[in-house]
């Protein structure tokens, strides 16, 4: 049996491009004793996964080259050599990388019910994205009944999640999103209260309109210069998340810094970075709540998803250029 | 009886000049029933006053144009028209201003016993410097013993304080300052840890071998590259304290924000901004256990004295060059 995998080649400065990764296929080896062997059926595509291919001291390694690249997957037990903890049939989701086949011994692969959600969901929703909302508006953000809370990314896995918890608990929100559909999107569909289109409206005035009050909580997945016009509009002690800045990652030389950051000394405000690992003992319980919502029908989740691993990096490029709706997802299995 | 008074003529771009300030000579008016007439002793010159001469929304508002400019300040009652509440002879302080007299109905102004300390001492140690350093890295920077703690401006008079508290406290402390003879001061009469000389030393790499382990907590008071550099070795959970950031209140254009934000997010870290008026119901118990340590040796004060109110513009300047030792002091009183 063949795996195809995606095999890190070079470090990219700036976008990737065609020597970053290249399609090997290898053979799937033998289970060993207590081993099993998960067929992928899909790869999440995130982000992050930009800053996993920098050699630089990050919150986790890097991707070492001539190794396959890091993804969240989830599939399907199809073999097991004695491994006392999974079944044939099981549906499971780990760090699987973006491959078709995964061999383990089952460490750190989760089970979950394909009853209850999808499997793209369990990468999107009800995965790191929605635990990185959950976790960053809920424990970071500390968002309160009647708080103005601006997200930017709004209409992503994360931020579209951020806005709809922060709507659950009582917020005013404004989200931030690129192009006419995506704001359309999270004002009707996801019921955010305003939506401001950072590709047609200038955000400073967008905001002065949008959010006259100004902002207690600003959740940042963007970087550059919509951070910096956010920080214009901190209320008093007000709290901004830093929980990614897409606009910058493919920058070759420094990222651009806020330079309104004094900001948070006029407002004695707080800028908070997260990870969403350091909540991982917590997950099972978010998980359960997000599904209570998503059953209520007060949390909406949307996949986009593209299909062959042959089409990773232009799928990839997707969370780049901002063309995709909602968490992106690349089918694997064929 | 006349006032000579510094009034703002102009609000500067980058560095005040000639044209910023004007020196005016002025009657003293006659005292209203309930007033008091306040002799300035001495003035205080601290780089926020840089941003107050800014037309830009802030903490307090900016200073208006033709107005005495605003500044600390230190004296004594000298004429008293019926106010319950002082006795000629009171040494008091406030917001007086750069001018030689003061007249006031005595809202704002605080008695202090010349017997604890000298007036130079109630505008640096015991005054907004000494209080902001005392609430920055107690309150904010939430130090505790063992913390690797980083201060810039440390031989200034916000940042002499912070380290100090800091070793009181059972911290390891790391000062930067500009030139020999102040790194020769925080290292060998303040007791800090290490000293790192930024006019002479690569930051990144004095940082590198002098908190191999990282920092716990940053107290900025400088911003611009040496807050980059600090935001590079910050430990997990550290706290980085904004209170100024005088390497940038002079810029033309836009400040240059912090590059290595992002460090906040790896490290899981806070960067948070205070003004210490917020802390102000609490100033008597700070000045309090501050004067303890005075008494006791464990803090040190040092104040730069200058004569002649014709002379504050010069005098100003040293804040921004340097050229300075401790907290810098106009003396008014002719």
């Amino acid at each position: 049996m063949n795996n195809k995998q995606i095999i890190l080649k070079n470090r990219p400065k700036g976008f990737p491009d065609e020597n970053t990764w290249q399609l090997e296929e290898n053979k799937v080896p033998e289970l060993e004793e207590g081993e099993i062997l998960i067929q992928h059926h899909y790869i999440s595509l995130d982000p992050a996964m930009r800053g996993w291919m920098n050699d630089t001291k990050s919150y986790i390694p890097p991707v070492a080259l001539d190794h396959v690249m890091r993804a969240g997957a989830i599939g399907k037990v199809i073999k097991n050599n004695n491994n006392p903890n999974f079944d044939i049939g099981d549906c499971v989701t780990s760090w699987g990388g973006v491959q078709q086949y995964s061999v383990s011994n089952g460490d750190g692969w989760f089970k979950v019910d394909e009853k209850l959600a999808t499997m793209p969901m369990y990468l999107g929703t009800l995965g790191m994205p929605g635990m990185t909302a959950y976790f960053g508006i809920l424990e970071v953000g500390k968002i309160k009944k009647g708080d103005i809370v601006l997200v930017s990314g709004a209409a992503g896995a994360v931020g579209s999640i951020v806005g709809q918890i922060a709507k659950i608990k009582g917020c005013t929100v404004i989200g931030i999103a690129g192009g006419q559909e995506k704001c359309h999107y999270i004002k009707n569909e996801l019921g955010f209260d305003e939506a401001i289109d950072y590709k047609s409206e200038n955000i400073y005035s967008a905001l002065k309109k949008k959010c006259p009050q100004g902002i207690d909580v600003y959740f940042d997945n963007v970087g550059g210069v919509i951070l910096d016009a956010a920080l214009s509009k901190l209320r008093m002690h007000a709290k901004v998340v830093i929980c990614g800045a897409i606009s910058q990652y493919n920058n070759k030389h420094k990222i651009n810094g806020p330079s309104n950051y004094l900001s948070l000394l006029v407002t004695r405000s707080t800028m908070q970075g997260m990870v969403v690992m350091d909540y991982s003992k917590d997950f099972g319980k978010a998980a359960k709540e997000m599904n209570t919502w998503l059953q209520a029908g007060t949390l909406k989740s949307r996949e986009d998803i593209y299909e062959g691993i042959e089409n990773f990096r232009e799928t990839y490029n997707r969370l780049f250029t901002g063309e995709k709706n909602g968490k992106l997802v690349l089918k694997v299995i064929e």
